[in-house]
């Protein structure tokens, strides 16, 4: 890639990001925007001040608008952006300086510059490191330095959000997941029903505290026709409720039995029928499935049930935590087991060929875009491409944009892969994936730029352990340039476009403001495995190439400001938390950049060992077991935090509860708070009066 | 090896074996044995009828004389009973006459065998499979149904072990270490020791069940004082009791100012002084160690604390089980933790290294038996060398003996290793050097002679996972012969000699009955990590050599019925288990079975592709794998039974408890039951009786 080009994409991307900005900051000081924003000065002049304003709010306030994930991810950035302060400070002020001054530099032509190959700019880092061996203990003891840093900011990071945790669990009011158990594998006893067994089993076990249970229900089936009747319900709703709307169609108000509405009406007291039918039938014990959600008189009391060894047989009355009620993924309940072993073998595979294969059709399609390819397949446009500025995009922005936007499509498929994984909740799916996407990203992206070839030949060289050090070594110097490029060109932009991902929300926040209806207003949902993997990556960048090009760590830490302002200011603000995992992103992120570490150190060892440095090489060898150590020392220290809540926490909330007058209630909610959803008893037209359904209702029942 | 070499090591063998029979037979009717075997009928005439015996008694018969241990050790035996009955067969009925019938076998010359090497017997077994695509079919048939055999008695072995495992604690009477657990890092508070630490945070956080605790002090120097003064006094206790010795000193008895005794009662009560002194030092708060047994009111309670986790810190406040009182190995306490860890890692260390490099000095001294070396360094012994028979023995069963005595150093050497490694009990100790021996064994013997040449040849073989297994097939069929050799030659009278391991019990017995003294009768524990080790090995040779040198298995299984009459007939009746593991043993032979059985696998899979059978290689990939998941299966299954026991059991035991008199008796005694024995009241002397010091005291007290 020339430098011109790279500096072309910059361009590009610079002016894009003012013109995102300046579009942002004027769309949010619309009035429809009022209630999203609680702005409502100076409309249609673009200003800066919500930028320094993302600054400032504390985390008390982000963790009411969030809950702990966000405050998780946003301390990720803020980590990030502490790691490349310091890295970017002993890059650009140590390691290039150092670089600079050597002896090679006298044979660059400065001149020249802007027709050079970008390798002449990053001459500045490498070349030093290839031909002056000596200097190589500066990057030594930089290594050693930002290692250091890093494992002392993990601990404290670590520490701190194992910290809230408890804090968090502390001032939360008590919630159904914290008192309930899921119980799997129940065994059948002759001539009882599941809920007997499980009633008999805790009341004999665990008598002092089990509450009660709720028996798991094959309701697939009932599940798609209650959607279905609910969706059809609203469609009508909708339209009754619409005075616009009515207006406009007087006529067909008269004439009854004609109208859609009408229809509909029949259909859904149809489908309600349906509904009743088949609740009846599925709560009968043969759809039972053997699983339930066991709930106790005490948070103590569940925890209890969860860490104890139930069965004498091993393999039944298997415990688990209970996910929050309305995280529930009820589909997966009711696959068999046969089912749920099969789809898990599948979808792994599946994930497997796709992180393995993703690159073949991208590559194929980047290569289309270089000229003279482009030149055979649509010859008219000769005279265009001979411009200079148009080659420089199709070359300098062009691979990168496509390579970014196929990346786009990877979560959602991550996403509904892990759907069929057999994970219960929509939290440990959300999780799931986004672990999928990391390991994707970092082999598709980096492994898949470094070592240039076939899928099959990539796989040989991670399975070949002796060689892959120097493999390393070799490779990833050398694409230094590419990933300079890529953090220039794409992730600004891409992290830009993050911002309107707010505007379906504001044009739905629009139509609402000129038609108001009853319909719940849907807040679209932080979706975690999208962004936690492309914040992640860039962190594995600049980690491991701090000491290869410093260049790339300013880059790198303007990336990490942008991305604070833009998710701090608002996305957060925007999106409301559908479910809380409780922090449990951070352990991944946490590993990641462990992952990067010792990788930035394989690459090192691999480069010394190659410039016959024998000293430092084995110098820097304790360097990764250290660091792997020190993963394990938080592995034991910290992770137990995160699966579980420890006895002394426990009691503390028991014993608050005690005194509380409306522990009752809740008690009385606790034993129905795991009802399945479709099995709740649902009125679209009856007696009755519901507050969901009282409009349709009055309406219907007068009419039939 | 010459066969003629070989055959004459059988017959060595089997002479000795008839005569340590006769021996024994004579020896355990002798009448001051009359008490250990019940037994009174025509002595000094050898009889067999004992033999026959020790198929007779049950199971329950001999769990209580040897506990759970005992049983597990003999089912092992059965367990390799009765896959040698089934492999001998397939083997003996369907191999071998394959490979007999073979086109090869016609070459043989049939009149000469006993002067050809020991290999042309094997070709019946080896020779076929080389040169006979086709018939290697036969061969893969059996792996597989061998192999199914195997898995099938494992799983209903496991099963039945940890079936046997839930009716001993039912059966058992209330003890200590149900209901006892132990705490390691306990945090420090100010101003509070850590009883009261221990005290408060249970009172706190398992209010209901707690009972009281027990903190662990610094003893270890005054345990040396302790056990000094103990022999000390028992010596002197003895000479008292003694009336023949006292008669025999008559004189001195009226000097009393100049006896040893007086002497003696004086360094006694110094030390009885010393040792208050001590214990008084030591149960201050400031000797302290940050561990304690804290027992509960039920064995319920005791596991909910072990199970949960106990602290916001996880590092704080650990529990693990409480082993049985007396199964306690107290000095590791008082150690620091760095003393803990780096005795950890060097105990790693030297156990690696004994286990790679122990061979070197054998094979040296092995090497000094040919008969070259031996008229080299012996001139002298030359004419005696020249005799055939000589030098058969030479040949043919002096390095075998060589080998197995050496061998014997291991199993001592393991234990000790391992009571340093921080194991908090005796059990555990034995069970951790049981692993290491059998390591060992397969190490220095299975893969030493597979893979001859230096030590760091073999590992580099082992760590070359794309080479294994070929090399696995070329080397091990061609061991075959010194495997047989070995099953026969030392195999039995290594297996016979441990009937006299209890010669020296039996003479303790014998002057016991001549010189009657009050000492307590010290039976020798079973020592289960030298005698697992060898029996596994022995399975192992028979499952990796089944299908290649069939001929093996008549003599595997000759071996495994001795072993059973051996072991069955009084060391499991004279030994005492002076600690139960509760059937902990089964896993490790689980495990080694599996990895017998994938050996196997490994080996034929490199023989199949090898002889160019593609088919039959790609058929025999997946039986590793399902074994591997077939053990999977066994560990998840079962393996929970063997770490805790559930919920279920632990209910219904403590229910029987409730309405039983004795428990108050059992609580009171609890409350002590884990104090260290060198803090316990000790008197030697003084005005207080004693029923264990009072013939002492009353002498020395009127005396001074």
């Amino acid at each position: 890639m020339l430098l011109s080009a790279l500096l072309m994409s910059v361009g590009i991307n610079s002016c894009l990001c003012v013109l995102l900005f300046i579009l942002y900051s004027i769309l949010r000081k619309q009035p429809h925007n009022y209630e999203v924003f609680y702005l409502a000065v100076a409309r249609y002049i673009p200003s800066v001040r919500w930028i320094w304003k993302s600054w400032r709010p504390s985390e008390e306030e982000l963790m009411e608008s969030s809950g702990l994930d966000g405050v998780v991810f946003m301390r990720m950035i803020t980590f990030s952006l502490k790691v490349f302060l310091f890295a970017g400070i002993i890059g650009v002020f140590v390691i290039l300086p150092v670089n600079v001054f050597g002896d090679q530099l006298t044979q660059i032509n400065y001149a020249d510059w802007s027709a050079n190959s970008l390798d002449i700019f990053l001459f500045l880092a490498i070349s030093a490191l290839f031909f002056i061996a000596c200097r190589l203990w500066v990057h030594f003891g930089a290594i050693y330095l930002v290692t250091a840093f890093v494992c002392c900011l993990l601990y404290l990071e670590f520490r701190y959000i194992g910290m809230k945790r408890i804090e968090h669990f502390h001032s939360s009011k008590p919630q159904p997941n914290q008192f309930t158990i899921l119980v799997r594998n129940i065994p059948s006893s002759d001539g009882s029903t599941v809920s007997d067994t499980v009633d008999r089993f805790f009341r004999e076990n665990h008598f002092s505290t089990y509450l009660s249970h709720v028996v798991i229900h094959r309701t697939s089936k009932l599940r798609s026709i209650v959607d279905n009747a609910k969706k059809l319900y609203k469609k009508v709703h909708h339209k009754k409720a619409d005075p616009v709307r009515v207006k406009k169609t007087p006529m067909r108000f008269f004439s009854r039995k004609d109208t859609p509405e009408g229809h509909y009406e029949k259909v859904l007291q149809e489908l309600e029928h349906n509904i009743r039918l088949g609740q009846a039938e599925v709560s009968s014990p043969g759809k039972e499935v053997r699983a339930a959600f066991v709930s106790f008189k005490s948070r103590y009391g569940a925890a209890m049930a969860l860490h104890m060894p139930q069965s004498a047989n091993p393999t039944y009355w298997l415990t688990e935590p209970a996910p929050e009620p309305h995280d529930v993924h009820w589909p997966f309940f009711s696959a068999s087991f046969m089912q749920k072993w099969l789809s898990k073998i599948v979808i792994a595979f599946a994930c497997l060929l796709l992180t393995a294969l993703f690159l073949v059709p991208v590559v194929l399609v980047q290569g289309l875009t270089n000229l003279s390819a482009l030149e055979y397949f649509f010859p008219f446009l000769t005279l265009i491409l001979s411009m200079k500025i148009v080659s420089q995009i199709i070359t300098g922005y062009l691979p990168s944009l496509i390579l970014q936007t196929s990346l786009k499509i990877v979560p959602p498929i991550m996403e509904f892969l892990s759907s069929f994984q057999g994970h219960i909740c929509h939290s440990d799916i959300q999780k799931s994936a986004c672990n999928k996407v990391i390991w994707f990203t970092i082999w598709n992206v980096f492994f898949a730029t470094v070592f240039s070839g076939s899928a099959f030949y990539k796989l040989s060289v991670i399975l070949d352990p002796k060689e892959i050090l120097f493999k390393l070594a070799v490779a990833v110097p050398a694409q230094a340039s590419f990933f300079i490029a890529y953090v220039v060109t794409t992730g600004w932009t891409d992290t830009l476009t993050e911002l309107f991902r707010v505007v379906p929300f504001m044009v739905s926040y629009v139509k609402r403001s000129l038609e108001p209806t009853e319909e719940e207003f849907e807040v679209p949902p932080m979706r975690y495995h999208r962004d936690t993997p492309r914040v992640l990556f860039f962190g594995l960048l600049g980690i491991t190439y701090f000491f290869l090009a410093p260049l790339i760590l300013p880059f790198i830490f303007l990336y990490f400001i942008l991305a604070y302002i833009i998710y701090r200011n608002q996305f957060i603000n925007v999106y409301e938390p559908k479910y809380e995992t409780g922090g449990m992103f951070w352990p991944m992120i946490h590993y990641t950049m462990i992952f990067s570490l010792v990788l930035m150190h394989g690459i090192a060892i691999g480069l010394f060992a190659l410039k016959k440095m024998e000293l430092a090489t084995y110098l820097l060898v304790p360097l990764p077991v250290f660091t792997l150590l020190f993963n394990e020392f938080c592995r034991k220290r910290f992770m137990p935090i995160f699966t579980a809540y420890p006895a002394e926490v426990l009691t503390k909330r028991d014993r608050e509860d005690q005194n509380d007058p409306r522990m009752g209630e809740f008690y009385h909610n606790l034993v129905s708070a795991y009802q399945d959803p479709a099995l709740r008893p649902l009125r679209f037209s009856g007696s009755r009066n519901d507050s969901l359904t009282s409009p349709l209702l009055s309406s219907t029942s007068s009419e039939v």
